[in-house]
């Protein structure tokens, strides 16, 4: 196997590990000198061995790792962390060569590379780096820019509404489009809402499989001045939750993060929706767009602070799929371009 | 060649024909008794010849035409048009069997099979008639319901505006939506926009490509009390200028139609876009979403009479395309589901 496959292999297997949490996905293939795979490792998840270690691990014979090449993912840690520092892991087996995709953004684990060099391993940074940055950008965004990764949801008809004139709703998406927004919801560590949503509509913010809680649940959020009632659902939510009365985006952001939550799946309603995109703090958008018209005035997105057409926010579609009968975009900033033509 | 293949180029052969006008656009394949392409033909346009009959003209020898199988994409016409009944035509040249997709919902033009039939001929109808019936749509609902096929068209943010705060609007969509836009106007008779349009963006109402004005042009539609300024662009479009001074959609539409307009295009604003769909007068909504956020109250739909959720209307979206930067959606309404799930 090339070392090129090999990284698209320890991609695969990053993959298999979970997308919530502090830790990032990373996947490891070690390879011999003749690039036969010696052994595949990825990480499961907090309190589980980092993927170098779950690749070492998984050799037949530990000395199977002298004059090896390990392909990963993200640059191999360097900090006392769970399960010790992955670069020291490698030195010690007698790994030869580390190729890794993307440098670890992380200030207290980062520096791995330089420890290996320092020992006399030849490091590598750069392949595969594109597929991995996009297969991995929630928790790089979150890691670099110090707060949650924060994904903005919404539901609406084709014009843009959330809900007819009377405020009804259910269900405008359908069943395909639902079922994506639990998945989603189980790969975030917190779902946001605001107080109205929950005065409104009294969500449990779980994250389901028809009547089944999935296996991951995200921690429930609600911002807001206004008092969440004790009878309210987030309540029975297993993940505790997470009061924020205040209007300080950034400061919530900021607290998340230091309660170890990388990914904010933020699920409205239109004003705290709005107010996430117009201080600049949504990552990615994700707009349902239900094959149908409403008109009126129950718009899913309400004042963005847009004046005039040279303030609007420009955003580059990623993917457009088509969920049943409905349109699921998702998009995020264009921080490239800023006016048209 | 079997029948069905030779419906299939019939059809290719109708779509050669211009979009618009009064008359479909309509294809023929004559077929020997073995099979044998003997001619072609399709309609090229009101003041032509009928497809039928530009298929027995392009026969090598009128001769062959005895005993052949003539297959059409619309019942062969029954009336004394500018070209003559193309059911006589058939008779007259001795063909044995016709084979036709769709029947000619015309008042006036009907009646063809029968005609044929009791002069003897075999005729069948229904082969690729739900291909035949997609392709010329626009014309079978308007001959159908006696009024022209609407289509209402909108450009918008992913959140359903279509303009900033203070109205700059220019270009929310770019140059390849646009340019889509110029071809649909081609296609239909008419372009339609309201009084506040007019005032506000002074449109020439063209089909345009680039600088160049296409070949064919929709005439120019605009529908509301206000006046339109002598001073305004749309005098100077090609076509005169069809002036409504009233709010009665389906006045216009009927007026339209006895003025040989088989297709309006209307372009808005919010308030003429509306209005054709809470009438209930919109065969097809084609929506242009362009990616930005503008929110605020510029919304590209204003009031559709929805008070409730299950007054919503419902549509069936039919395609998603991404059209540069852009997500061009067409939908019709649907008349299959009134509730979900
Ligand atoms: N279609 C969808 O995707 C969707 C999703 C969710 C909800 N909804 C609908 O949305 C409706 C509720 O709308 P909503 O806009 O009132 O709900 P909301 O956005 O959930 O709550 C708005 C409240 O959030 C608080 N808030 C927190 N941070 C804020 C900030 N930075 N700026 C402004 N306000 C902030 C304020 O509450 P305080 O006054 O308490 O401080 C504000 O009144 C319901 O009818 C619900 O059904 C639709
Ligand atoms: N994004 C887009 O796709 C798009 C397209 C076109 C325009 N626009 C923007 O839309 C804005 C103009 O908005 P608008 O809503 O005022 O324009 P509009 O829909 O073109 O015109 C509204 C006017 O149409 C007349 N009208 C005719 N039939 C009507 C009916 N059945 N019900 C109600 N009114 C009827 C009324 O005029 P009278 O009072 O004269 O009777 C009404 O005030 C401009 O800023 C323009 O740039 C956007």
């Amino acid at each position: 196997m090339t070392e090129n496959d090999a990284m698209n292999r320890a991609l695969a297997l990053a993959l298999r590990g979970p997308r919530h949490g502090v830790n990032p996905q990373v996947g490891c293939v070690l390879l011999s000198s003749e690039g036969e795979v010696l052994a595949e490792g990825w990480h499961r998840g907090a309190g589980t061995a980092h993927a170098e270690v779950a690749a070492l691990s998984a050799l037949a014979d530990p000395e199977l790792a002298r004059g090896a090449t390990a392909v990963v993912t993200l640059e191999p840690c360097n900090h006392l962390g769970r399960t010790g520092p992955c670069s020291v892991a490698l030195i010690e087996a007698g790994v030869a060569r580390v190729v890794y995709a993307v440098a670890d953004p992380g200030e207290r684990s980062s520096g791995g590379a330089e420890r290996m060099r320092d020992a006399g391993l030849e490091v590598e940074q750069g392949l595969g780096a594109e597929s991995v940055e996009e297969a991995i950008r929630p928790w790089l965004t979150a890691v670099r820019q110090h707060r949650p990764f924060v994904t903005v949801k919404w539901a609406s008809s084709l014009d843009g509404r959330a809900a007819a004139a009377d405020g009804t709703s259910q269900w405008i998406t359908g069943p395909a489009a639902r079922a994506d927004v639990h998945r989603r919801r189980a790969d975030a560590d917190a779902v946001a809402v605001g107080t109205g949503t929950v005065l409104a509509d009294d969500p449990a913010l779980t994250a389901r499989d028809g009547d089944d809680l999935l296996p991951h649940q995200p921690a429930p959020v609600v911002i807001g001045r206004r008092p969440v009632p004790s009878s309210a659902r987030v309540h029975a939510h297993p993940e505790a939750l997470r009061r924020f009365a205040t209007h300080d985006l950034a400061a919530v952001l900021d607290e998340l993060y230091a309660g170890e939550v990388r990914s904010v799946f933020v699920e409205g309603g239109p004003t705290l929706a709005s107010a996430f995109l117009a201080a600049g703090l949504a990552d990615e958008v994700l707009v349902y767009l239900a094959p149908t018209l409403l008109g009126g005035p129950r718009t899913a997105l309400t004042d963005l602070g847009v004046g005039t057409i040279g303030e609007q926010l420009t955003l580059a579609v990623t993917d457009v799929t088509r969920l049943g009968d409905d349109i699921r975009i998702v998009a995020r900033p264009d921080d490239s371009s800023s006016t048209k033509e």
